[in-house]
């Protein structure tokens, strides 16, 4: 199996390399992972090629989903502080480059596989307590929007025949390894991996404000179990809301006390930031996930143990300073 | 008050430029209207101007859309059944045109009002019997996609703060006066429109089908009440359902029996066409359209006053040959 991965440099595309190449999709060996990105993958194996490259640039693209591509996951993206700072950025990555994308995989032929990543963010405004499968996409963000004009391409050119498209909502990843980005969630990695680094972090939003969340693990599981999914199992909606976590950010905080010990937790400044609060804030953070869990995604347990799996990854856990309480 | 209108060679737009010059906005004159489309605007009237092109062209939408220009009307699509058959055709003209167009406003910097005309076909998939203000857009048509990318767009240039913008998802439109398009919903006016011009009509779906239909006076009506409503009235979603009729196709061919009589009934030829079928099936066909109802939209009284209001403007109304009933 050949795949394609765009964003390929960035920290959840080479988890899911590491994946794809050890364990493969579905019983099938992964063959080949042609990855697209500004940076070049990391994951050092023959059989990663790295294309470095702008995906808006057709070529690029061109090169990287090749007619043997059996599958493709779009992972690059401006990230959603960015994209509200810079809007014109915003359209030509996340809705240009995905129109290309898309056109690249239509004129293949040979109806691929395409795994598109949406968000949380594609929700807003009035809000059930939980986002329920058909609660409709009202996005209040220009990440938002941008990422729902994906969903609906992937959703029509899957109609259409010319690829074979499903769209994952993936809820906020918490703890991303890596340094902060431009993302208005950033913090809901930053506040647990920087005081465990030894580095102060910013909280920018009230500890009662909740957040959807899922660790990179659990992604990863989601994003190999969408490459390997019967498409036919979505019906005429091929956009599915993922299970995560409805977690508070005190009770993040709390969790990093109980992993790590208080020194850690004292690492975090509250600061609240009044852009990243609106926008983290337009977003939902329960949702029922009723059918993504039907059709065989998965959810973390609790966020105590993702704060540890992240202590874990990073060689902390023998740092460990405070008592972990089972 | 300055207007330009898209799509302004088209039969609504010409009602509504009459509309327009004779009652304007909300109180306001409007001094003149610039109607941009493949063909020029039929009203001759010193204060219209036609600007004949494609609005896919950037330069010939500039000058339709200039500096002093405090509203638009983007009228102008590629239909259902066209945009189906020319998926490249209908992402051109739906998409990228309103993409062109919305950044034409944004770029005049005066936060023009702009009314987007979107539709039924939004919505698809599994419906509740009638659909709520909050019910999800999940559209199965090229063209349904392709009005709610305008849509998500129309939101975000109005929540940025480029334009301040209103979509109305209006009911298929009938009785359109004219020729037959080639939209899905083309027979839905030709039904009516050709037995009361002693011509023959193809009707292609189950007299069982129920439709969401709504006059053209009615969304004439809608337009001007969308050109000038206060936009803060919409809160943070800019989309409205507009209220409409839920007629079945076997109840219009009644109230053209009841009105002009069974010899045009019977010029009605019933021959199913799965394509027009499947499309229109897609379609929501009763909605509850309480917000809309609450912000001043209107609807017909019922469907025999739409079939008798198109006789009238046709001249229709004394060859009638039923025994109108009251």
């Amino acid at each position: 199996m050949q795949i394609a991965i765009t964003g390929g440099g960035g920290f959840l595309a080479s988890m899911l390399v590491r994946r794809l190449l050890d364990q493969g999709v579905a019983g099938r060996a992964v063959t080949r992972i042609v990855a697209i990105d500004l940076a070049p993958c990391p994951v050092a194996d023959p059989r990663v090629q790295s294309i470095v490259s702008d995906i808006c640039d057709a070529d690029a693209l061109a090169r990287a989903i090749a007619p043997d591509t059996d599958a493709i996951v779009h992972l690059a993206a401006v990230v959603s502080g960015q994209a509200e700072a810079d809007f014109d950025l915003g359209m030509r990555v996340n809705v240009d480059a995905t129109r290309l994308l898309l056109e690249r995989a239509r004129a293949l032929g040979t109806r691929p596989r395409v795994v598109f990543t949406s968000s949380v963010a594609a929700f807003g405004g009035p809000l059930p307590e939980r986002v329920a499968d058909d609660t409709r996409a009202l996005p209040q963000s220009s990440y938002g929007v941008q990422k729902v004009i994906g969903e609906l391409l992937v959703g029509d050119y899957t109609r259409k025949g010319y690829i074979d498209g499903i769209t994952v909502r993936v809820p906020t990843i918490s703890v991303r390894p890596g340094a902060p980005n431009k993302a208005a969630s950033s913090f809901a990695s930053g506040i647990i991996r920087e005081p465990l680094a030894g580095i102060e972090a910013v909280c920018p939003v009230s500890t009662e404000m909740r957040m959807w969340l899922q660790s990179p693990d659990r992604a990863i599981d989601n994003l190999v179990h969408a490459l390997g999914l019967d498409g036919e199992l979505l019906g005429c909606d091929r956009t599915v809301n993922l299970p995560g976590l409805s977690v508070s950010v005190g009770a993040m905080i709390q969790a990093l006390r109980e992993a790590a010990g208080q020194e850690a937790a004292a690492r975090i400044r509250y600061e609240r930031d009044p852009a990243i609060e609106r926008i983290v804030a337009s977003w939902p953070n329960d949702f029922t996930a009723e059918r993504a869990l039907k059709l065989g995604f998965v959810a973390d347990r609790d966020y105590l143990s993702i704060v540890r799996a992240h202590m874990a990854r990073s060689g902390l856990a023998a740092q460990a300073i405070g008592t972990p309480r089972q």
